[in-house]
């Protein structure tokens, strides 16, 4: 764990090193949770944006894009249960006077319970050695099952208190658990109160006052309140999809994790519109496809795994995550959600206008059910940024630092070196820029040893090097250095596009899917 | 001016209609100055960004792109001048308890003395004929002159006031000129207030309260205060750029025409850092650069013009607008700035940290100067918008409306439409389309006359329909029909790619730019 702990500090601070992400407002020490992307960051992002949405859209007929502003009614959000529901149960220790999530606090308080059993475990282990029995040990000894037993007893409390949304009770275990809190040492705690996530401002300006409207906690309800005029500009007949991308903010207390969870984040999310009753068929197709387009990525089929919910919102009728393995675990990537027709139902009843869809094959009107895939931006930069870093010994004791990008993602297609700065081989690799540069990102580099220049490359996952040398100006070659394999090979100036384009097009990895 | 008002709400109900803008919140009866892109909008937005952010980035070796969060630590607003001189001065009627811009009252004034002028030289012109002399007429008549006079006066009190931030001098002009309120039609106005246009929201949440933040009023701060992590990270060197693109919001009282002006709203802007006394060469080539990408588009040379600013924003050294010709007058979509080192200074001031670059050819450190380019995505959507659509009267009395959307803008590139729904050629149209889908955004229509199918897609503005018929069974040929003219020509299924692709593509717009 200390291990990958220590991994997971490189690769922030590598993204930082390397231009891909910055706290934001660094030179004014910062804003909590809060990071920008730099001058790699955002083309690795915007590439991973187009990957998705070329998918989404290119690779089906039947699902079209909007954007939709950020901004929007603020009924909405009523409408949607964000406004009543959408809450973080909050305490405050009064000697310290900070804040924490009263939920946080007893789930670390579990954590604890979990902790004895695992050292009750590892001290017998220790004391059996060869001829020990995990499993038998777990259900008999007599310690171990009282620590179950309570963890068990706390677990069903907790779960409890959190479905009834009962705010005393949560109070109340953190008390009876005799929790203190880790800044004062004690237990002067103020009563638990519900803690609204959505940012709130003040929009226009009249006598009578302003009106308050929301940040989009999530694009989805976008795609809600425009489907149908999307269906009716656009001809569309069920099924459909509406994919889109954009920003969303969520007032997070306790942010973790670099860029995993932000106040700021971008979602990439599609509604597919089904007719009702065949919204578990439709399910099971996106839960198939969203993993394909991850696996098609080449990042390692074994990264994946779904996570089934077994306890599924009240409007949902089928719901799964993508996980994938994060320095610091398998963690939710992706969420797969069969909605039900719950949130056009609501916005229809909070509207008060009728928005069912016409069937004209069953001439019929009626409310859609949805299927949701909803995926993290930053999230997925982050899987891709973790899963790309190696520290690699090389023969020769030399090490390197390089991100295994998958090459339609990389923020620089090629890099043009030319070997020395003179003999006219700058003028020879600028030519060579000139003219790659329209369809990939190419840089041009002649500062330092070649050996230093591939390095630099590497770091930032660029996956050609294209070297410029003397024999060039005999025969129009050039090495190519593919980045993986280190492997050169002389290939002819006229060859390089075709080569190049063939790795690292968007295009080859669409048709990977089809 | 009645007619071109005509036109203007044909292309607002157009993009309705077509899927290009909603309203935002619709089924909620709207946002005020908040719109949706649809279906066909978002993708012509994305496509203008993609132009712009490849012709800023790709083609200049020394620009590099980041994209900052829209929170950002509040101080940099202090330091930006935001917080302190962001504001329209605003002023109430106690009688309608309506609120109004006091700035937009005056100029109201004014423009009702210019239209006395004008109705006095028309009414002269039907009396005199055709020997009347306009210009000598203004010079002389002594009712015009008394008009000129006191237009002058006016003007220079107003921008005496504005220029002074003199509240109270704006409300006396509004209380001299006898303005009354609109609603009320009476003189009881209150004082006249500043009114900050930022938006504000509470971040985070202690027990000591929580941070005001910002939604940024303007992308560039985002690019001044990461500026020197890009230039270390980047290894970049004087001079160079950093490009962006992203959401800005303000608080607008009167929000006008359209998506013009929004509350919230997307720029691409890129600070150009230069060595200080080199602003000027570069504010040039930037002039003159900006301009060369707009006209690349095709959308006609005469409608740009520049518009030199007299008075320049105190930070400024030289400024100027690239307007465009849209349907309400020229008006600006894009402004280039010479901002001098002034928000690098305050932020320097601000911050307390040293944010000089270091000049390695001159071994000196100073402060950069900056050369700014600012474009409004929605406004630069608008323009190609307003340019591109034409209703055409056809021989044989038939009318069509066309968006004659540059290629490579469109959001659809081709649509391939099998001649009738019979004997394979739905199989054969999906088979093309299965090939350029990956590459290009592809349509497949069945519905309907072919001649309606082709009107469809002339509304949206697609260069390219391919007509599957009887004879593509025998001999893999189909039938190209270009937009703008309207021919079809024969051609091999094999040739599709190509000749789609030479005009449709980025590539062939970004090669053009050199």
């Amino acid at each position: 764990m200390a291990q990958q702990d220590d991994v997971f500090k490189k690769i922030v601070s590598h993204a930082k090193e390397y231009g891909f992400v910055f706290q934001s407002s660094e030179i004014y020490d910062g804003l909590a949770a809060v990071y920008d992307y730099g001058q790699n960051g955002v083309e690795l992002k915007n590439n991973i944006k187009r990957y998705w949405w070329d998918a989404m859209t290119l690779l089906h007929e039947n699902i079209v894009g909007i954007d939709s502003a950020i901004f929007m009614h603020p009924t909405i959000w009523k409408a949607s249960g964000h406004v009543d529901a959408f809450n973080d149960p909050l305490i405050d220790n009064r000697d310290s006077k900070k804040r924490y999530r009263a939920d946080v606090l007893i789930e670390e308080e579990i954590a604890k319970i979990d902790d004895k059993i695992e050292k009750e475990v590892a001290k017998a282990a220790k004391r059996f050695g060869e001829s020990f029995d995990e499993t038998l040990y777990r259900q008999t000894n007599p310690r171990v099952a009282e620590h179950i037993k309570e963890r068990e007893e706390l677990h069903e409390r907790f779960a409890k208190a959190m479905n009834d949304n009962d705010l005393e009770a949560l109070r109340q275990i953190i008390v009876d658990r005799g929790i203190v809190c880790p800044v004062s040492g004690t237990k002067n705690w103020t009563e638990v109160r519900q803690f609204n996530l959505m940012f709130r401002t003040e929009m226009g300006s009249t006598a009578d006052g302003a009106m308050t409207v929301y940040l989009r906690p999530e694009t989805a309800q976008g795609i809600f309140v425009n489907y149908l005029n999307v269906q009716k500009t656009g001809r569309m007949r069920l099924p459909f999809g509406i994919a889109q991308i954009g920003k969303a903010f969520r007032n997070e207390i306790v942010a973790r994790q670099f860029i995993f969870r932000m106040r700021e984040f971008e979602q990439m999310e599609m509604q597919f519109f089904v007719r009702p009753g065949e919204e578990l068929k439709w399910f099971e197709y996106w839960k198939q496809w969203r993993l394909q387009w991850h696996k098609a990525l080449g990042m390692g089929d074994e990264k994946y795994r779904y996570h089934d919910h077994d306890k599924l919102a009240h409007y949902a009728n089928a719901a799964t995550d993508i996980e994938f393995q994060m320095p610091f675990g398998f963690k939710e990537v992706e969420g797969i959600h069969s909605r039900t027709n719950f949130d056009l139902s609501q916005h229809e009843k909070f509207s008060g206008k009728n928005i069912k869809y016409f069937d004209p094959e069953l001439n019929e009107n009626y409310t859609p059910y949805v299927i949701e895939t909803s995926i993290g931006v930053d999230r997925m930069f982050l899987s891709v940024l973790c899963s790309s870093y190696e520290e690699q010994m090389l023969d020769g004791g030399d090490k390197r630092v390089v991100l295994h990008l998958p090459a339609p993602l990389a923020p620089v297609k090629c890099a043009v070196l030319p070997l020395v700065k003179k003999d006219g081989l700058p003028d020879k690799a600028r030519e060579i820029v000139n003219d790659l540069k329209f369809d990939f990102a190419t840089r041009y580099d002649e500062k330092d040893s070649i050996g230093k220049r591939y390095r630099r490359q590497d770091a930032i996952g660029t996956p050609y090097c294209i070297t410029v040398d003397h024999q060039t100006l005999e025969d129009n070659t050039v090495t190519l250095r593919e980045r993986d394999s280190m492997e050169q090979t002389r290939v002819s100036v006229d060859d390089l596009h075709k080569l190049i384009h063939d790795r690292v097009s968007l295009t080859t990895l669409l048709r990977r899917l089809g």
